[in-house]
């Protein structure tokens, strides 16, 4: 059966939406001018953002930042231009927020960049140094970047039986056209509301034409699901909205990429986050995301010729081996066995490489084979 | 005064669409027939899409193609496979066309793929054969590849008081969140119609992060326009989108692009089309599109600070010379001016640079100031 959830009252346009993100920055700054008026040395404890402060959590079942920090502080040489770049920045994501504005970390970094009084000295010099502030600021307060109205590209889109509330306008997506919804690089609760669901699933794909693929053939209509696309290791937007479809629609996401040491890479990223990212999986990875192909036992499951092969080269042996270490990998028999297969196999193979069979093998047959058995899935 | 256009009743789904591709494809097949029936050597005249037969024509104002044509025949040792491959794929299309469906180059490529009966010889032996092969059906037989149904990767956005039918579905493109209508790829007018339109002209900015501000500062609902980006380089589907309604809509189209070379590049695509789809400017390019900003005389005239300065390296430098020498940049005074401005002045300047003065000083100064101001404008 189906699942209808419905919100009743459509929200206030984003652009005027507040969050308590503005609320953490004023703290962090009042204990700045605190430890000033105590005449003690201003300073702000900032969590690492190392590989040595990141560990995959096998209880929660994504990567996730450790408990260690640094303190950064204003009369310490090394630290003061960093001490004043992260003031400054916190300074202008609170601006963004009482404004209801969001901008790129690029423009973040145009708004923050000026000479400092009296010297020859830029704020920043180069984005590069602005970006990691950006982060430190999101650990710091335990906020997520959009929460910051801080935005990074969009890419992807989603096809299906859901209608969303997204900037005040109410969005239908059975009927957003034939490259679906935009999904948005931000999709807080603030920003994008659920207002009716009656898909069962979400079918995440990895590239858009292989989606275009599943669009036209109306493929959400006939399994009553949504599809989504992420064009290549999905953006922010994409990653949080299939966290909170997943949680708060209580949709299973399917995963279906190319069978090759990069689809299997955006998959683990899908599910339980990216080492760069740790300190967001929380609010991002789906854990519980199945990959439903291609795997690399299909090449004689589904008795494919040999034109669906592409030669498996040194370095993808290396990023396979490098995958197959990886603690949420490792142990799994299911993923060693498929990535021992991939190796010895010795090539990849494309979700599109399915249609060598037929234009409509991968809509009605293979996908729909796979979601019925799930022997086949990989966990 | 607002312009509106409508149209009366909505289509077919897309999917159902028809084109006399089809039709053109089948002629194409015949004339191999009857070929074959004289016992004629079977051949196909190609067009040759290469530099030597692209020039930019004066008069209709875009680069387009000249008359020279290369004959592909079948007994013919160096030329028997590129045939064999030509008629290949000109009926994967007809299989598109007759059953209403699409594809992308690299699903065609798959399609296309198989070994040759009774040899060890593949059809094709990578994508980078098939490619050109569909382009060569492109002009062989005078059709946009979305004609025979073959569609790209879609990239692109856009906001503002018009009223689209994509797929069958009506969209108001003021209410379509905060990502907008995502362009597709084929935006042919059986697949994408337009209903109804209140804006008076076009700004098409270049990418979406920019783009944004403009959305999220309700620009559209500001100065009744249509606010688009196309990611960088637009992809066939928006630059498409812009033609038809330039033409169709009879809309003033502004493009504001980076101050660099790039910027300029993908401006002089947008209006007078590019070198290798030269075949297509006749459908593609909008020869009355005007560049807006960023001008490098800017830097003076808004007066911004070293903040916005990016160094222009040796690479720039020789690019922007490539330019200015290309016949539809050389001889225009404005332009010439332009580009040794910015020569001179050593710097590029981006965009969202202006945002160094305040947030919304792009959207609410500097592009009104633009718009006032005709003389500023570089055509």
């Amino acid at each position: 059966m189906a699942k209808t959830k419905t919100k009743p009252t459509a929200p206030e346009r984003s652009s005027k939406r507040k969050s308590d993100a503005g609320e953490k920055i004023k703290a962090l700054a009042l204990s700045v001018v605190d430890q000033a008026e105590r005449s003690a040395d201003p300073s702000l404890d900032i969590p690492i953002r190392a590989l040595s402060n990141v560990s995959f959590n096998p209880k929660t079942r994504y990567i996730e930042m450790g408990g260690s920090k640094q303190s950064r502080s204003f009369f310490n040489f090394g630290q003061a231009k960093r001490f004043m770049q992260t003031l400054l920045v916190a300074s202008k994501c609170k601006e963004l927020v009482d404004a209801g504005k969001t901008a790129s970390i690029r423009q973040i970094y145009y708004m923050s960049k000026h000479t400092i009084k009296g010297t020859n000295e830029k704020t920043f010099d180069d984005q590069a140094e602005s970006d990691p502030i950006i982060e430190d600021l999101e650990v710091s307060i335990d906020t997520l970047r959009e929460e910051l109205h801080v935005f990074a590209s969009n890419r992807g889109n989603l096809a299906g039986p859901i209608t969303l509330v997204d900037d005040g306008n109410t969005l239908d997506c059975t009927r957003m056209g034939s490259a679906g919804y935009a999904v948005p690089s931000i999709v807080e609760p603030d920003a994008v509301q659920f207002k009716k669901c009656e898909a069962k699933f979400i079918l995440h794909v990895e590239k858009d034409t292989v989606w275009r693929r599943f669009h036209e053939d109306r493929f959400w209509d006939q399994h009553l699901c949504i599809i989504s696309h992420g064009g290549g290791q999905p953006a922010r937007g994409m990653r949080r909205l299939l966290h909170r479809m997943h949680h708060e629609l209580k949709l299973p996401v399917y995963v279906l990429m190319d069978c090759d040491p990069w689809g299997y890479y955006i998959y683990s990223v899908i599910k339980q986050g990216s080492i760069n990212l740790a300190y967001e999986s929380r609010r991002m990875a789906v854990p519980d995301a199945k990959f439903i192909g291609v795997s690399s036992f299909d090449y004689e499951r589904c008795g494919l010729t040999d034109d669906v092969k592409l030669d498996l080269d040194a370095n993808d042996v290396k990023r396979a081996k490098q995958i197959l270490s990886y603690p949420w990998f490792e142990g799994k028999k299911p993923w060693e066995k498929e990535i021992r297969k991939m190796i010895s196999n010795g090539f990849k193979m494309e979700v599109e490489a399915m249609i060598n069979k037929r234009l409509t093998y991968l809509t009605e047959e293979y996908v729909p084979m796979k979601l019925a058995d799930r022997k086949q899935w990989l966990d």
